[in-house]
Parts: structure tokens; sequence; C-alpha cells
């Protein structure tokens, strides 16, 4: 997916004042999801890209390109925006854990990232509102062979 | 935290076939928190750093060494075990999205990494059980000087 | 915020014969903050960025772009500028010993790069007027989960 | 500075329950640079290195060692331990803001990192308290040639 | 799994002149599946570690530690020994097109490299003898959610 | 190659509604390869080059180019594309074990990455059809000199 | 300062068949110096930075951008140039050596490369003339406090 | 050269009150070489080699050693230490206009760093004693083939 | 040398079909040699840059910048083209026993990289013709001082 | 292979006062090839590493250990030694021009790495001698598939 087609993606939703949010629950699918669909991370079945295309008032050929397969490039290995680099931060401080109490439970094996899906929330709380992130990935046992 | 210790943890966890998990139950804390603390990552209170020390028959010098705040190394910038691999690809994939939808959410500002708690739980699928991390950091807002 | 419209914000205050000092005077907020802002390092309150793109006589459109979340993206992992490098220099000459400083005054934790600010004054010194930078962050407590 | 005797500095320490502070206070140096004299990242003149030595109840040699001039190694080019990222990430975030802010204040130079010293304080604030750290570094102007 | 294992292995395996493709027929496994266990890169199941450690004349001990979850580290980025980097120059000249063919066969996702196996034949060629290596692994499925 | 040319074969390509798979049947060689050739990651013999060209309707000049030695570039160290990843993976836990079984049979030497050919097949399975690659490379024996 | 300036610079120097050495006579300071201003390395004050514009026949808005400071990016951590790389491996191979002089000399501190000039010169030798870099920096003390 | 032969020479050159000046004023050779002779940079002819170690009181086998060819690993590729980094960013602050001035001297080529010497020496200065640093390199010119 | 002035070049050398060794043999210079003044890799001597340009039909400001000096950027540190990663890997393997061998035949010292000259032929060979590169430097000795 | 092993080789070398070209000349075989096997970068037949130990007067262990295939690796991306860095810096500088000149006159492929041989030569020449490095690897050819 090119940089161009991002940019109208985000002019046509600022113009349309829509949120990710918004457009989620009128596709009926995750904003971030539909979000990582418009940045080139992941592609959607064709019958959901033209939802999304219609929504924001862009054409097929744009409906087309976001159902390609994308190549994933991440932009930079050690990411600096500050919310960004927290997320690695936790993978960096806590992934040696998440790995044994993941083997503990279900023995040798991965959390897939591709049969894989997210939810974010606002959890209120009096002493400051917080993020909630959920990953949800099936269990892949390492095959014996 | 010296690797020496690590190992001495490891090894008595291993002789009372006891799990992150257990220790949790029975300690009152989280499993992936307390394998943090016990692989250097984490710093535990004095007294849960004891208890921990305890159910492990280790002496008061190990409980002094686990209450002491560690210099947290990441021993790989992109992690090359398959598991802690997954996650960082998660961040790489979905970062920027995971970001414009708290952004949308919350205003500027980050999901914190310090104020923050994790839950790992095997949620239940017939097509094959699922890993759900729950991750959840306070916001803050970029502060306006 | 793209490197367009830092140059229109570079030309402008030249014209304008401006400094960050004097904007920053003007708007009653700090200077490096603004300037952090206008590279697209922050985002202001819409309020602040309307009275930053009124004082440099741009529209509104500019002060929109300044009120949005900027992806913030460092050019170099080790500066090579030598004024930013030696502030590099300082957190590798002095990380290990400010850390230790802080936990034996707070305990586990760290000092907020986002609940942050920070000021810059010249110090008159008669063997050579000095610079000095403070730092002022919230401490975060590790949270014990 | 080897490894071993910063081991041996820490273990005295501990064991006559001192810290950087009250060695600073004691010494009438800054805590912040005597730790990083007894890390290997400055040295002491003599009769301060055998100050530090004394309080620690450790011989001449110690002193002498912490009297030398180190080779100063960042172990890590990105520091990964929260606390001292933090401190980098303040230098990505905001190192061209400072850089511009003290060019208009004194014309083309550099703060000196090594004509320089820091102050680290707690700063009472009813919403939690803060730290605060002062840069004080010398101006030095760009020779012209 | 250490070091110090993997030699007594190596050893062991020399000693009995055995060969990871013998090993494999008593065992009834892969050859190369086998080697990767042992060099800590997989773990088998229980009674397949046993199997193997009982013909090594190696211990439970041994078995018990082939069945554990290893942290998988590759050494090297970009590895250099020959025969090895041939492997990584595959995938760096054929990657692209290899996405593109299976993206067309099969819809967005990836060949799993967990749910995998590989055998390795030796193809006689007049022209001088061919090196066969049969990558298996199931296709998974983007998540749309 | 320019990467012009590509999106020029890539809208051609698409323009016909061809894939890769349906140009390799009428061509008569790999699709793989030929998607490699039309990246600029190999060369075809110019008669095959017109062959191509002819299919996507383009002009002599493309079947030239294509026929050109390209500089093969890859464009990351470690791809972060999911499916390209999973095959960098495979190298990395497998690389040793795959280097132990070739040396077993075949003496010191490598599997060519230039005499080389390559398939990708479904292989249909109850449980998710498979991804099966066949890597076949000349076996070039060290030499002794 | 723009890549386009030092071009336009460029072209006017070779119109003019100056040189670096030729416009430091006329000039009055270092040809060295110059160039490293020229090339965004270095700022000039305005009224040198208006000689130099004079005697290229620029206009003043080059003047006033010579005199701007400029954030000095070094194109490559390790230069490839050979002319470059040998003078990095020179501190590469020395680095160690003169730091020891250095200390021995003056004590613990550095060489400014701020408070610092340069001069090179061809030294006449019947084996083969000889370049001669003499590098003149001011030493600065490091601070105790 | 070993670790261990470095420290030998460093322990004899200590307990002997040597400096590498005064070493360099017997044996009558340039301090900064003997150094880097002695850190294994560089290696000296046998005679030479002898009379560093007879001064050290050690034995021939230490001359031997120093004789002997070395590898030259340079540890760090940016050097860290703030004496050394000076003149690291020297190279690349200036690298590209001493390269401009050389060819205009010499035409195209290089000054050798191997048919090169050193000196190190104190000028003194009433506002801070400065360094100077000569280097002294045979003119190298590109052979036309 | 730029971009442009390097596809000029290979257009003119296509459209008059030459090779670099026919160009070579009309000049009465190495092809290699020639092959690296049209990459900006070396410079020629302005008398045989204008036959270069004369025989390619390109006018005299093609010849002048042919002769001016280039900075040499290599684009991959460790170059991904297969042919010249080969290149690569013998510097890697091989390049410890060079050393040796070179040492012991002429002492502390390099093959020059500057007066040095190059050959690359075809040996004709039953089993497949090899290819021949000769590489041929002066030798020079590290100099004591 | 291990570092002691070479340590033990390197001895016995000495001991014996053999050098790489008399081992070479009593064996028969390069000696550059010799010094890399004995370095772990290449492996002998059994008959060939019999005849190196039994002239080092070192047991069979040894010859056994030399026959087996090493896992080759480069302990540097970018090689600092300067010996080995010219030979690096070549690479670089002439690398797409070897590239060039082979394939026009070869087609497509590479010069084998493994097929290969070299030899070292010493060449006089009244202006100082200089060092011959003969390449000599079979040409391969790309396949078409």
């Amino acid at each position: 997916m090119s940089n161009q087609l991002y940019s109208t993606i985000l002019t046509a939703k600022k113009t349309k004042k829509l949120t990710w949010k918004t457009i989620g629950e009128k596709i009926g699918h995750s904003p971030v999801w539909i979000a990582s669909v418009c940045q080139g991370m992941n592609s959607a079945p064709l019958p959901i890209a033209q939802k999304i295309a219609a929504l924001l008032d862009l054409d097929d050929e744009v409906a087309r390109q976001l159902s390609e397969c994308p190549t994933k490039i991440f932009p930079q290995t050690v990411p600096t925006d500050p919310l960004i680099y927290r997320l690695y931060e936790i993978v960096g401080v806590y992934g040696q854990s998440i790995k044994q109490v993941i083997h503990e439970e279900f023995g040798d094996g991965i959390m897939s990232a591709i049969d894989f899906s997210m939810t974010i929330d606002r959890i209120p709380d009096s002493k400051g509102d917080r993020v909630q992130i959920v990953l949800n990935g099936k269990f892949l046992s390492s095959k014996v062979f």
C-alpha cells in the first residue's frame, strides 16, 4: 500500500470527522484492526474493504488496494515514539516471564500473532483512568517431527 | 541481580515442583510479576520478597536481593525466541494503530509501563485454546509546560 | 507533522524576528516546549496552538496540525550533533549513578518523561557563563501486582 | 576500574548501611558524582578518593584506583533500564529544541559535559512528588579559526 | 539448555559413533528435529527425550533438560557460516517471491514455523548430487477481527 | 532493475488478471523464479524474458531489462513481514541442525543458492492445508588446496 | 543548511576557480574551517560569512545561512571513504594510547573539539611528501563536584 | 597479545613509577607509539621490544610477544570514552573538509595510517593550556591501472 | 559524482554496445578500474577521463566530473548481492589467514588498497571455467616512531 | 574448533619454529588454506589433518578435530585490523565493478567461494615489494528454473 493512499484515507477520515472507533462501530470490526488495514499492516476481505471505502467516500480502487496482501515493514527496529516504546519495553521487561508462564500452562509453543485479535479499552479509575489492551492469540504447539 | 541467584531460584523452584502460578496463588501476587522479580526485571517490597524466599526455602539474603532495584537489561534488541518475537511483532504490526486508537480516546500521552499490571489466561476454544494477555497501564497525559 | 509545516514555521519565525524565548513569553509557555511542539515532538492543546499560529501569522490549519498527536521519531540512535551528543554522553556517563540516587530517595520506579517539564537558563559566571537545564518529572513508583 | 572493585565498594556500602547521599554529605561532594567515581565513570583527586575509601573502611589501594583516569564505556548504546531510558528519551524528544534555545541565547557552541555538575532533588508535590535533575555545564563557544 | 549439556551430548554421540540420521532412525523421529532439540532450539516430550538420552547412555537429568522449553537465541543476526548463510541468502533473494506465490494460492497469512516440519535428502544427480530441503508448515490465515 | 519497471509489470499483471502461477504455466518456468526475475532478484535469458514481456503486453525494452544481471539488494537485514520473518526464523532455529545433517551426509561444503531451484505447493490436510516449500541446490564440496 | 546551498557554493567555487586554500588566504581564516562552514558542519560569524559569500559572488541570503547554527549530522557511523576511514582508523588504533599520554600530562579531562582548531600542511619528503594534520584543542579538566 | 600481558605491563609500569613519556625518553621512541605497542595495537622490532621489557624488569617472553604482529581490534565502533569520542567527533565533523583540502593539495589519494607517526604536546596558553596532536602520514596517490 | 551521470554513462555504453573490457582495450587501462571510475569509486586523470568521455560520445563536462576526487560510499556494510557477498565471505573466512601469511613474509604492515591494481580473467577448465581475480598492492611497513 | 586447540597449535608451531609457508611446503598444500584449517575456518580431510598434527608433534585427537566441519564465525562484521580492513575496503570500492566485468564475461552467476583456492606471493619491485593475492573460484551460472 502506498503512502499516498494512506494520506488520502487520513484526509477523508478527518474531513468526515470519523474516528477509528466510529468506523469500527459502523463496519462491525475492531478499530485497531481497521486502522492497521488502512496503514498497510493488514488486508481486509474485499467486502469489508468496500465498506471502509464507502464510509470514507473513496472509490473502489481504494477498496481493492485495502484488500491486497501488504508487505509489512516496521519503520524502526526499536520504536522511538514514547507510546509505542512503552509497548516495546513491556516486551523487553516481561517477555521472558510471559514465556515461562505460558509454557507452564500450555507446554512448548507460541501465542500466534496471526490467528490473533486485540481490543483496547478505557478503564475508569479514581486515581486516573487506565488503558487496557487485551491480546488474544491461538496457542500453537511446537510440532514434534 | 546475579545470574547465580536466578539459577538458585530456578533450582529451588524445580526441586519443590512449584510453578509461577502456584507461587502466585500462595503469595497472593501475579505469576508473571513474581517471575519478573526472580529474573531481575522488577523488585519486590521486602515482605513479599521474604514470602517468595520462604516458599522456596531460600535464606534472607535472597529476599534482600529480590527487594533491590535491579538494572533491567534486555538481552536482545530484537528477541529471537519465537514466543517472545511474536510479542515484538505485535508491537511492530499494531503499534501505530494502538497509538491512534489511544490518542482518539485519551488525547496525547502514553500508557504507563511502570504503573502497570498484566494477567495471562487460557481461553478455552473448540478450535484450539487461546492465550489471552491483558495489559493494564495508567494513562499519563503529556504535560503542557 | 510534515517537514513542510516545520519549514513554514521556521520561515515565519525568522521573518517576524521571533525567538523561542520571546514566543514563550508572549504565549505564557516554556520556550523549549513550544519548540518541541513546532518540531512535531509534542502537541499543543488547540487554544495554545492557535496562539502560536496567530503570533506567526499562520492560519488555522497550522494550529490544527500543531494540536495533533505526532509520531515522535528520533532521527539518530546516537546523535552526532556536538551539542546534543553532550546530553547523550551525560546520560551514558551518569545514567547508572542517577538511577541509584533516585532509587535511594524514592524506591523502585522512574522519573516520568511524560508528566515532565524542563527549563533552560543562563547562569552568569566570571570564568564563562554556564548553561543550566532543569529536568522535572513526576516520580512513578513501580507497581506491585 | 575493575568490576571486582565496584563489587567490593557496593558490599562495603551495604555493610555500613551508607547511601550515596550520606557519603556525599560526609565527604562534602555530590552523591551522584561520588557514585559515578565508584562506578569507574569519573576519577576523584587522591585526597577525596582516600576519604571515600576511609568511610568505607577500604584500603589505600582502593583510593589509588578511584583516583585513576578510567576508560568510560557505556554498556548499551540505547539503555534498556526504564529509568535510564527515560533520560535517553528526553534527549531524543527535546534534544533539537534544547539546541535551538541554547543557540538563541549563547550563539554557536555547546554545554560542556566535562566542566559540568549535576544535582538531584525531591520536589514535594501534592499530586505525587517529583524528581528534579539540574544539569549545569559551562558554555563553550565554537572556535573561529 | 546449557552449553555444557550440548558438549556432553556431542561427546556421547561421537563416542558411540552415532549420526543424527541413525539416532533419528532408532528413535523414529526426524534427524534435523532431534539435532535441534539437542542444541536447545526445540524441546522433546519426555518419553522421546528419554529415548534420546538412553541411546546416548546419558542419565535422566539429561532427558529432563531436553524436555524443558528452551529460550531460543540465534547467535548471529546475519549468519556467517557459509552453509547457513546460503539459507539466509535464499530468504533474502526469494522471500518476496515466496510471499506473493503463497498469497496468490492461500490468501493473506503465513506458513507457520511452529506447526512445521522439515526433511533433508540427498538427490543423486550425474552432474553432482543435490541437497533437497523440504519445509512443511501449516498455513495460518490472518484473522479478521 | 528500476522500481518503475516493477510497477509497470505489476500493473500489467493485474490488468490481465494473471497470477505468477498462470504466467509460470504459460512460460514453462517456475512461478517463484519468474516473480524473482520481475522483482530484480534474478535475470532471465532473453528468449524467456521476451515471453514474459509478451504475455504482459510489454515491449522489448522490458524484456531487455529483465535479461540484465541485477544487483540484488535485500531491503531489510532482518525481514519484518510476518510471512518472510517465519522463513528467517526457520534459518535461525534450524540452521545449525541443517548444517550438521548435511555435513554428515555429504562432508564439508554447502548447498548452492545459485545452482538452485525451488517449488511451492499446497498440501491438503484435514486440520488445515499446509504450505510445502522444496529447496533444491547442488552440493558444493569445500576445495582442498 | 540545505544540500542545495552546498551545491550552489561548490558550483560558484568551481566557476571562480577558487580552492579552499585561496579562499582561506583571502578571508584570513583556515581553509579546513571555511570548508566545514560551507558544508554545514560549522557556522561563521556574519561578517566572515559575508566575506565568503562576496568572494563567491553569492548574495546575502547565503551569508545569513552560513551564519546559522547548523545541526551536524555525520552521514556514516563508520566512514567508508578511504581518506576519511584512515582518520577513523587512527582514532581506533591510537585512541587509548592518546588518552593515556594526555592523562599523564594533564590529569583527567579531555581535549576540546569545540574550543579547537586545525591546520593541514604538506611536508616535503624525498621518499614521498607527507600530510601533516595538527589538531589543537583546549584541555578541559573534569569537574569535581 | 593477551589482556594478561597488558595487565602485567601496566602493573610493572606503576610499580616502577614510569610514565609513557619517561619510557619514551629512555627508549628513544614516541610515548604514544610505545603505549600502542603495549596495548597490542602495534608491534615493536625485537631490539626495541627488549628495551621496553628490560626497562619494566620483564622477561624475554614479554619482549617476544611485543614483537609479534597483533590483530588490532577496536573495542567499540563508536567510542564512548569522552576523550576518545572527541577525536571521533573531529573525524565526523571535519572529515569531509580535510578530504577536500588534501585533494586540492595532493590530488586523489590518502594520508597513510601505516607509514604514519604522531606526537602529542602541551601548548601553554594563558586562557588554559592546550593539547596539540600532530598526525603525520605519507601521501599515497591512488594508482591508475 | 551524481547518480545521473552514472546513468548517462551506462546508457551511452549500451547504445554504443561497448563493454568495460572493450573500453579498457581502447583506452589502454584496466576494465575494472574504468568501471570503478564511472561508478564514482575512483577518479581518472583528465586526459584519460577525456578519452573515456570521447569513446562514449559524451561531452567535456563528463570528463571533468570523472576526474574529480569522489567521496566513496559503500552502499551496504555487508553486501547482499550474491556475487559481491562471496568476496566479502572470502575476506571473512580467509582474512586472518592472509594476515598471518603476509606477516610471515613481510613483517608487520599492510597490503595497500590505494597503491593497488587488479585484474580479472577467465581460466578455462574442463569441469567448468573459473574466475581468477588478482589483487596487487604495495606492501607498506608499519612505521616505528 | 575450540580456541584452546588453536592456542595449542600456535604454541607448537612457535616451538618448532615453523611458518605456514614451511608447513605448506612439507604437507604439499597451500599455506593460507592450512592456516584457515588451523583457525577453524576450514576442515582438512583426515589424512592431511594427520600430517599437520604429526608435523606439529600433536596427537591424533588434534587431527580428528581438524577434520571436523567447523562453524565459521567471522568475529567482526566490519574488520578493524588494518590489514584485513584493506581487503574489506577493496570489496567495497571495487565490488560493483568486479560484478559487472564478470557478468560481461560469464553471464549471470557468481565466483564460488567454496570451489575456490587462493595463493599469496611477494612480487619484487624496485619502488617497494608488492603483495599479490590470487583468488580462483569456479564460475557458477545462476540456474533458470
